[in-house]
């Protein structure tokens, strides 16, 4: 089958190997269609010394499962996959995302999506509801990552909140955040990219002269920028809550002072549960399709990469050709 | 009378001047005892541009106010001055300690606590229960800012609760956390400083090779150091919390990427109420007798600041003696 892989910053594309084989308790998902993610480009730069197959944004068909009422679905998954012991803490407390044991599809110790055929467990699968399309799905695990904002802070519909970054999980943030009713004001730096934020009822401000400081009791940084948390820092009013959204490679500097004078909240937000996402997909919300900016084939995945790598590039998906089967 | 003057580095002692007039609403002061801060101390370094009279831990004798049962008692006070304004939001809130047009006794815009008399506003003063001697209660406000943190963040009675750092702050967080019925384990550098936290029931480890990793739910930095906070996000569980009570001149280096991927909390906390601190200090709670390093009347407040800057020195006083009236 064809795959993709990762190794020293390059990527290749295999046609040789079987099918995965499938645990016990596992699924074979035949793949349909596959995003590429920042966290793919940033295992392509070598930062966690990954090796082998990337890919955890992804669609599939269900070819076999132990469970009958998901073959034949079309299904996504949590990527993380936990240890689901009894006696495990984080598992036992539903935050199976956190198990110390845990693999997670594509990124540590669990063969990615970007290829023709995936395993992950029937636990992990969701089926996508009707109406949702699959391109849209791909988008299922990015929106669950902006729907974590709202398991862990509590936000009250009308409150204005801040979006910092006009990436693509700051999209889905700004998004996600005015369909739960609060009132986004996102600031970015591409026109283009902010009116998809807009058309949803987001108020944007591109290249604004100087960040308000003091403003907003709840700031979203997803800048992946070293200096995002900082500003993010500066806009939030005493006691508010900064939402930390930004992965960025190394230590980045933090001002304390106003941390602690303003007595601030920061919390780090990672992935997300899977049912709020796709409610909200199912919903039309966020507008994701505005957010595809190229299709390639499997074997095209270099070009891919390439591509998404691209400043202003938005979401570029893989996709399961008949060719490349 | 005689008063304690900070400017660019350099204390000095006044004789000359009368009493402060005290305004509608203020009360006139007669200092007792008051205590050298190490915020005080950075007052000297220069780092907030800092003239006048510092000094804000102070227990004195109320001798001038219009609140008739407040006469002659023996008071703390809160050190913010807030504007109390009904269309502030914060003093609306009860929280004046982040009202924005606050001035800060010996801190911001507000005579210091270091001279023979000083004002505060009536309802900023909290009576001095009976049972908490004067030198006791001149830690009013420090342990205000340890009992913050219960105000702040819910730590569940028997959790485990790392303190790191062993000066004045954390000595009083880790005996107001184990007060509260917290299990804590303190990490410090200095076998006699820990000593006073162990005959509260903390356990505590002196200069540890490695500090334990991933180990703790609840975490607080009072090192009073540019790596603390690194140190305690390292100690602190997935979705645990970390209570930044370190000011740190400057930016920091934080590795952001454990925060996110672990999803933790960091919670900047500053000063606190004084109710539950002076309700600790009648029980006793913490040990503060054994915090107090030296005293010195105030027109030798010279060498009380150079004592109190020395490593290792924990609490000193300045005291209102008849000879220096």
């Amino acid at each position: 089958m064809v795959s993709v892989h990762l190794e020293n910053g390059t990527v290749s594309v295999r046609r040789r190997g079987a099918r995965p084989r499938r645990p016990e308790g596992f699924a074979l998902i035949r793949l349909l269609a596959a995003g590429v993610c920042n966290t793919d480009l940033e295992l392509q730069r070598g930062y966690y010394g990954f090796c082998g197959r990337p890919g955890h944004e992804f669609v599939g068909e269900l070819e076999e499962s132990d469970t009958a009422s998901l073959r034949g679905r079309i299904v996504v998954g949590e990527i993380n996959l936990a240890c689901a012991r009894a006696d495990c803490e984080w598992c036992a407390r539903g935050l199976g995302r956190h198990c110390p044991k845990r693999t997670v599809l594509g990124i540590v110790k669990h063969p990615g999506a970007f290829a023709e055929y995936l395993t992950l467990p029937d636990r992990n699968l969701h089926v996508v509801p009707r109406g949702v399309s699959i391109e849209q799905a791909v988008f299922a695990e990015p929106v669950a990552a902006a729907c974590e904002i709202l398991d862990q802070v509590k936000i009250p519909k009308g409150r204005e909140v801040a979006v910092l970054g006009d990436g693509k999980l700051g999209l889905l943030i700004a998004q996600v955040l005015q369909a739960h009713g609060a009132r986004v004001i996102q600031f970015g730096r591409h026109r283009d990219k902010l009116r998809i934020a807009e058309a949803a009822g987001v108020v944007t401000e591109c290249r604004p002269k100087h960040l308000p400081s003091r403003a907003f009791d709840y700031v979203v940084d997803a800048t992946g920028s070293a200096v995002g948390l900082q500003s993010a820092v500066s806009m939030t009013r005493p006691r508010g809550t900064v939402i930390m959204k930004s992965t960025v490679h190394g230590a980045v500097p933090l001002n304390t002072a106003p941390v602690i004078v303003d007595e601030i909240t920061l919390v780090g937000s990672r992935c997300g549960r899977m049912e709020p996402a796709l409610r909200l997909l199912a919903r039309g919300t966020p507008r994701v399709d505005d957010m595809i900016a190229a299709r390639f084939p499997l074997h095209r995945a270099a070009e891919a990469f390439a591509h998404a790598a691209t400043s202003g590039v938005l979401k570029v998906l893989l996709t399961a050709t008949a060719s490349s089967r």
